[in-house]
């Protein structure tokens, strides 16, 4: 006997048919004699009409009241669910986020997971009883609905698998795993038998969005183990094996790759400002302006001094961020003291991802080369200890990931799909 | 300064316009310095939507994930209305049932309200706060979510009237009023500026569908006024007066009418067993199996033992149940040895209410002569203390309501629409 949570998104919930495949799979892990709890999404494009309710009513909405009308849509699927599992003779019922109760901060719209009480589940589920648990969703201190934000399912998924200390959290979605990095762009990337948190984490913020990058760090810090795999079934109605997502320790040395994955993220703007005084605090009066407007600042590059006394700084913003970015730095003029003011939104960020390189050295210098080998110029480099990231032209994009996917040795004998 | 429950229908919520306009006519209330609780119906359509869900996911659903389900409606629309009025400077909170909380039996689906909790309501009401309730739904002592059944809001305003003590509950409808009958058959329809409880209960349960039955059973029980007015407003923003639902002491002598309301009913169908042996317990085997099969009987008729040692019995059934209650005679027929079984849906009932005729002699027989003077059959009799009802042919429904009318005198002088 196992523990088990299994998360189905918001495209298995469109509609009752879909719901009844959902309640079939979630019978053969119950007959095989495990304890289950699954968490669900709302139908396909529900949250999006309540979302859109919310706007029109006011573009100022208070956030509590718009938690307490877009949780409907998970509560109208998790009751579906039960029904469905009920039909077909599998025992179930539905607990809302203020029932289990799922205790999270009192920040309205985007709230955090605080702790999640299972005492009475816990009876339920000895009891042979599937829980069915509407994802996003939570209830303050006060007794008040939260959200936990857009895409939150996956993290109630596996704040439920750390209180239920369950062996595993499968999220079920319209992709089969985890790739060595997008399929539609290199036909023999490979699906990975496994990652681990941080490289899960690095490839899903830099654009491979299979997960929600919260639910990785919750996962991470938890020791949850994720398993991504498909929503769809075979004949069988058995589902491939998908990507497991775990702790270092449990990846093989004899399966570890250098590079586990290539991510690219089309979403970057570049903002040059040209010809910046050369004194203490400039770059300060750049930067904190951005992060007071709560703007993400990614790739930073401080050219060396071309004249005397000033310098070139270059870094990205997120595009939807991008018009924001340039008000504040305009109306800060005067205080940075730059000269022109220039952006780009033609780039790319192309990233090599693995925790392999942490021990060993030159696999940066295997990328510049490869991209340099191709005639393609890097504007900017960042690193952290598993990744490189570097920003180029976007019309590049679709190459650098290829040859680089082929240069790190990921390609497949056949192509993926 | 008042305390005022409003209460609007689907049809007032159904869209952010309109539910923008609920909140414009709350705010009226709000700046004449009273304190409001607003109870809501789904948007229209929503429920029947998501019953819809439900029946698809099995037709034999669990009530307590039905009431998940269902509940989900009133939930978004008590949200958005709180949004609404915040935008236009309304303080405005939703509670939802759980949260109040309101208490109700666990009859899911069908659940009674026991009792409602205020006092975290009435300390925000006293900060000026509009409280925003969802109508329809409330929660067990075990904490699990219930409905109280189709039309179940009116219901809750009713009940939450009698646990603020509101000085007033206000249901917006269709319609602007309580009429003496049908406007749509006899266009001289006066609309009564007060009406008893008493008469209410009758009239709605005969066919005046302006307010469910067992709200208004509630208000008599708890003394709430209630008052019925159109959503429909003038130039003005305001409503015309509607009409008030009391106590029969408060309705004066002087603008008391002998009968105050006609009502009709055509989904009745009358049943017929011939040549039952008259004999003791007879009736008992026809009526304790219906009872059984919780199949209401209206109307019965004993008629004289027209041959020696035998009788025929009739009544009626609502149409709807008629297919199940002849399945229950057919079974029964070797019990109550009846020689034929008949019945005939092309029946109306017409009832005359008013609690005037208490005091009055000669009432019925005014109705059996006008009919009478038609040539319009009476098939059976029913009467109440404030109520005498007929079975005649369903073709002479309109021609029995007009005449009734006028020989009550409560032709209006002009007609009303």
């Amino acid at each position: 006997m196992a523990r088990i949570v299994m998360k189905f998104g918001g495209t298995s919930m469109a509609g009752i048919e879909r719901i009844r495949n959902v309640a079939a799979r979630v019978k053969r892990e119950w007959e095989a004699g495990n304890q289950i709890a699954v968490v669900v999404s709302a139908m396909a494009g529900e949250t999006d009409r309540l979302v859109g309710f919310c706007r029109e009513a006011s573009s100022l909405y208070d956030t509590r009241e718009y938690d307490v009308v877009v949780s409907a849509g998970e509560q109208i699927t998790s009751g579906l669910l039960a029904i469905a599992l009920q039909a077909i003779g599998v025992p179930a019922r539905s607990w809302l986020g203020w029932q289990l109760p799922i205790h999270t901060s009192s920040a309205h719209a985007s709230a955090r997971i605080d702790s999640i009480d299972t005492v009475a589940l816990d009876a339920s589920l000895a009891n042979g009883e599937v829980a069915v648990i509407p994802g996003f969703q939570g209830v303050t201190e006060e007794g008040r609905v939260t959200t936990l934000g857009r895409g939150g399912s996956d993290t109630s998924a596996v704040a439920m698998a750390a209180a239920m200390q369950a062996d595993r959290c499968d999220i079920y979605t319209d992709v089969d795993g985890v790739y060595t990095t997008d399929p539609r762009i290199v036909p023999r990337a490979r699906k990975l038998k496994r990652v681990t948190y941080e490289e899960m984490l690095e490839l899903a913020s830099v654009g491979a969005k299979v997960l929600q990058t919260r639910s990785v760090g919750l996962a991470m810090k938890e020791g949850v183990r994720v398993q991504v795999l498909s929503s769809f079934v075979d004949a069988d109605g058995a589902s491939e094996p998908g990507t497991l997502i775990v702790g270092e320790e449990e990846i093989d040395d004899m399966e570890r790759q250098l590079i586990t994955g290539i991510a690219h993220d089309k979403n970057e703007a570049k903002i040059t400002l040209t010809a910046v005084p050369d004194r203490p605090g400039a770059v300060a009066s750049i930067f904190t302006p951005l992060a007071d407007a709560n703007i993400n600042v990614d790739m930073i590059v401080q050219n060396i001094a071309h004249s005397a006394g000033s310098t070139d700084v270059t870094f990205t913003v997120p595009t939807a961020e991008l018009a924001r970015a340039l008000d504040v730095l305009e109306r800060q003029s005067g205080e940075i003291g730059y000269v022109k003011l220039v952006h780009d939104t033609r780039v790319s960020k192309i990233s090599i991802v693995g925790v392999g390189m942490r021990s060993h050295a030159g696999v940066a210098a295997t990328m510049f080369k490869t991209l340099g080998e191709r005639g393609i110029n890097i504007q900017a480099i960042t690193t952290s200890e598993i990744k490189v990231s570097v920003l180029i032209e976007e019309d590049y994009t679709e190459l650098a990931v290829r040859v680089l996917h082929t240069a790190y040795g990921l390609d497949a004998e056949d192509a993926a799909a």
